[in-house]
């Protein structure tokens, strides 16, 4: 049961509608699915919620569109988001997600649930050829400062 | 700090030294990572692992290698598993992930992790035109039911 | 579907009562929620938790009763707890929160979440100035020990 | 890094060092693990949270010792929590945890941790047998009400 | 360990110093902690969390910059995020919080997850007081469709 | 919703009958629950949980039937998953569990769930006692190495 109350396009204010036509033109529907309408109960959260979304997830990247929306859905099927579960597995399917590649994608979920607490439940250690050997130097200060930047042999951490 | 003793190949039975030989076959490499080490010291808990990380991970299928090394990485960045996020971004390094998609990767699991919770907190429901309108007849049971199975309009969900 | 029969005042056993009383009068309510009518299948159960939640969220404190609630939704929607989104939701609204203030609530849950998620999955180390440079004696045993407790200048940790 | 100072023994109040001294009785021990000395910033929690710890973990039940500490130790597992799986695995061996143990334990962890998301993901409903069929009157007002409560044959859930 | 390079001042391209010179000049600080100068491995990432940063947590609104970073922390707490509860108790005690409001607001915490368990696990069923009524018209598309809206007394869900 | 048709016996292939053979003839049954109806999608799947589900949960091994339940049910609590809270209080209560056992188990969880939140909120160090001193050697690989294994006096780590 929705907290507050789904914003309708006919009843809803110019600056709400704006999003619900690039909403509807990105994805090139006529619909404005329930999440939007309710976060549209908060204008400036709507406006933010949806710019990163087509930013992130529909703005050409270097990773193709499938592949968002499976792992935008690992992530939805790993915290039980059951709204989500069902909104991503239907924009996957729409980029050519099949019954068995779902099923082969909830396979690799499951596992790596369970890989994650074998390896929490024996607290096993980082094996030192995983960490990342980064040079860094350990201070931001703008520019005030009068001390160096490391250089050449930047500190390893 | 390691819950159990890492087990060495040069100390290990036969029976895991054949699990650590076919690791390091598949894999191509002589270095056996400290989750196999650690998972020895009950020899069925590392068979069982092993194979399904073989048949899952490892064998081809529908889903490219980097991707799936990418959903694991979704899902351990999400349960916040350090091992995990340490060895499966060196794996999806090997695979071709740079820093630039690392970054773009993450942005995706934020994104999720955020998406998830403004669904959540606002209770939305599920839009009927992402509900799977599967047919499906809600009986299991073996043969020895006189019952027929539904057939030709199979109940709808 | 709850997995125990809900209790019901007028079934229930004096000692039940007593706290189903307790709950109304601190509420200054007639109506018993579903949760602590299960509670009470386990009497000690039931006395325990409402013991804790009069104490922890009834009790006069620092932080004031709309803080609180919100506090307790924030968990809430981070573990998608139904129940506790609706009643605490519920609960908030009682105590001032209305529409725009729940979904400034909510997209900081969000954000909160996908910050959670950047910092895990970049594995960012924490900055010195961050760690509290709290003294500390390492030593807790009680006074049967010789050891004097360090003085004066208690060991950093 | 703690983000409170651990409170000492030597330094304690006689509130906490009442606390303390319950501990290490009840424990049989001369020593206050960490937890404990953090939680003594506060004597309130400190005391509630040790009352609760001793009714719900240390007072006999029909649940064994070793159970509940592999409850325990499961939830922290599941969640990840460092300092949990530390201290309740060595309190789980004191009760006669090994080794071999400790890995069916995780293995049983790391399973149902897939198994929630096999079934979350493929978003499978609830079969009707195992739905609890509990006589339920939804109805919890005080006796004040005239409507009498539901006898005989109680609606049905 | 980061996984990626943490990006200093000096080195920093025009765009990123653009965002570093915006978070010290808002927080009226000279320090840029390492969250954002490892986001900064991917300036788009950067800008955009910043932004979000900017807009949810520092900008004024009706809950005050306290009370937001305690919802922003009960959260990281949630999660087990480690840096974020470091560097979100620092920010939280420069709005105020001492030893003994960080122990209140842990316990409720505490008791939120707890809560939030004893309701799954009996797996209550939602009370219909907290059910919001909200009165919404189930359908979104745009105008071109002739079904009027409905008005006056629109549907209940 | 389930995302994928559930398979009926009446239409399965060998393949899949198989496993709903051995299913029904392991728990002595008629009857194959949904889980096992929609994995049947995906014949592979289907037979690794089973093959997994059987080894862990039926094989006997140290630890009772009623505490892998148990444990089952409290990883499925602490992830909010309704099926799987569903179906092993189901397996629980077959295996002995009444209500007076589920309120002390669910009792169990909350506490861990809690406590394990006021150990991350204040981020509690792990005393140095807790800490497995496993001796280890930190080589692992295979034997063309002429480095000899530490012998005798193990590294400790």
């Amino acid at each position: 049961m929705a907290q507050v109350k789904l914003v309708n396009y006919q009843e809803a204010s110019p600056e709400v509608r704006a999003v619900f036509d690039d909403i509807m033109a990105t994805r090139k529907t006529d619909y404005v699915n329930n999440i939007w309408r309710a976060l549209a109960v908060h204008p400036p959260l709507l406006k933010r919620f949806w710019r990163q979304m087509k930013e992130v997830m529909v703005k050409p990247s270097r990773l193709d569109p499938l592949t968002k929306e499976l792992l935008y859905l690992a992530v939805s099927v790993t915290n039980n988001c059951e709204y989500c579960i069902n909104s991503h597995s239907f924009a996957a399917r729409k980029h050519g997600m099949d019954d068995a590649m779902l099923a082969e994608f909830n396979e690799i979920v499951a596992l790596a649930n369970a890989g994650n607490r074998l390896t929490m439940g024996l607290q096993v250690e980082i094996d030192e050829r995983f960490k990342p050997d980064q040079p860094s130097v350990l201070w931001s200060l703008k520019g005030t400062s009068k001390r160096k930047p490391t250089k050449g042999r930047p500190k390893k951490r």
